[in-house]
């Protein structure tokens, strides 16, 4: 079975530690950023849990942060679920390339952090994804296989891909409207793959839910460009290192649900403000986007419970403005 | 006057410096990359430049490299002078959004290295563009003024967004067309502003010659959004960190030139791969686009030659597949 790797904060001091039933294990390990942590925590955190006499911290004495550390890569995949294709207004058969855009890495925030809703977005929209940690720099050489993939994948994640619709859609590059400060939780656990349990990438269910109602209910199998393709085609584009993020899309069942001509309207440069602005109302009236007090759980597991990523929470909350004279 | 600093390789070894005429004034700084470096090496580089007995490297002797090292965080404006809107088949007018997108930062090269031609691509475009490198950091506390944006700058390179156009409109997001290893040739020069001089961003001419002729010549006093601007939006939405890397945008020259109905057929998602295929070819036959053995020469500089960020020399090689046999 793999191992579940956390990094929280506990009395201001921030540690990693690997997960022990209902406790932590600190890991001696202080690095600052995963791919150091990498280098020979995983080893380590192997050898405490069969030790008898490890050290050991409540879980609820904790707080578990994002175990990918900002800076990093987060380079993710597009439409990759036929589902979300369709409620995208999208042909949902598998299209003739696998669609690549990037997060700042400053948009990661923890398991538990709130989203924070800027001001200006409306269509405030959750995608629960399987996020991929790289475990050994990918290059132009790079030749990656199902025999070595496990290589390759120091870990799996969950990650929300955060999304303001109004943002992303209209103003046709991602970046900006899935780039908002918070808009990338990640964890709580790092899951270290067992050599044996590398299929499984290809059969675990991911769940999302907004105020108890699930939204999203998916397996990995359906994914239309799979992990070992992905991560061969990045190699022939661009370098990853140690520590970066794949975000592999995100299935059915997000807030946002557009005819093919409202997503053509959205994506047109011909199209009029106003046209625009309609399409945008009608999606706001269908009431699914995220409202301040929302509560978004997230989670990813394998169907028989042996693999578990653990469960994310998140609220909604309103961008708080600093005030330059309460300081 | 500003000074002009290099990184460069020199038997194997690489260095700092700065440009005293035609000569290189080593730094002892030995920062691996750029962000280390200017902690204190902008102030060692003035210190040498006054002293009169500073060992001195003609220029002829060395390999110039990018002065911006990866990792890094290269965050793009689009479509933001008007010329070139109109030649994309856009409205010339400022749109109602700053346009943002990433390149990977592996595709960053010297000012001096090949561009290598991905063998799938067929329409290789050009893209001189005014770099900004930041020098302190930008986050959601930050408000750039005219009167500090001196603080933020750390100093200005030359780049060259090139662009596989193929892939880049087709595919819909950005990120992979413009990601291709060596797609980011940066330098030679990282021009540091005197604080007298910051002005002088809005008046440097870009000159793009392919084979000796004139392309793309522009003043960035048509920057439809301006660095203070840019800056504070991206403010808004992301950090940026010491040594990152904004481009600012494209003037008109380059070599695809598309009418409404093509950029729209292009980047439509009902439109079928053969009418999608027929513009692709109409453009080929233009014959704009980069073929390999052309030479593309780049630079930037002020009206007076008083900033000069000094000149580009790019050819277009095809990709070397690795013979593993040969190894």
């Amino acid at each position: 079975m793999g191992i579940q790797i956390v990094r929280y904060r506990k009395s201001r001091k921030i540690s990693w530690g690997v997960l022990a039933e209902e406790n932590i294990i600190p890991i001696s390990n202080e690095a600052e950023n995963l791919s150091d942590f990498l280098v020979d925590g995983v080893q380590e955190a192997r050898e405490k849990l069969v030790k008898e006499d490890s050290e050991k911290v409540l879980l609820e004495e904790v707080e578990l942060l994002s175990p990918v550390t900002n800076p990093t890569n987060i380079v993710c995949q597009g439409v990759n679920y036929s589902m979300h294709r369709k409620e995208t207004g999208m042909s949902s058969s598998r299209p003739p390339y696998n669609m690549i855009f990037g997060k700042a890495p400053s948009s990661i925030s923890g398991p538990f952090d709130a989203i924070v809703k800027p001001e200006h977005v409306q269509l405030l929209d959750y995608e629960i994804e399987l996020g991929l940690v790289i475990g050994k720099e990918i290059n132009e050489q790079t030749v990656i296989t199902d025999e070595n993939i496990s290589d390759y994948i120091a870990g799996l994640v969950i990650t929300n891909d955060v999304s303001a619709r109004d943002v992303q859609l209209t103003e046709l590059q991602w970046l900006k409207g899935k780039s908002y400060r918070t808009f990338c939780p990640v964890g709580p656990y790092l899951y270290i793959l067992d050599e044996d349990e590398v299929n499984e990438i290809y059969n675990l269910e991911l769940l999302l839910t907004v105020n108890g109602e699930v939204r999203q209910s998916a397996n990995t199998d359906q994914l239309l460009y799979k992990p070992v393709e992905t991560l061969n085609e990045l190699a022939q584009t661009m370098d990853l290192t140690v520590g970066d993020l794949v975000l592999t899309g995100t299935p059915g069942g997000v807030a946002m649900q557009l005819s093919t001509e409202e997503l053509n309207c959205l994506t047109s440069l011909t199209a009029s403000p106003e046209e625009k602005t309609k399409v945008i109302q009608r999606q706001f009236e269908i009431g699914q986007y995220l409202k301040v007090g929302d509560v978004i759980e997230a989670s990813i597991a394998s169907p028989d419970g042996k693999i578990q990523l653990g469960k994310q929470r998140s609220v909604v909350k309103e961008l708080q403005l600093v005030q330059n004279n309460s300081i």
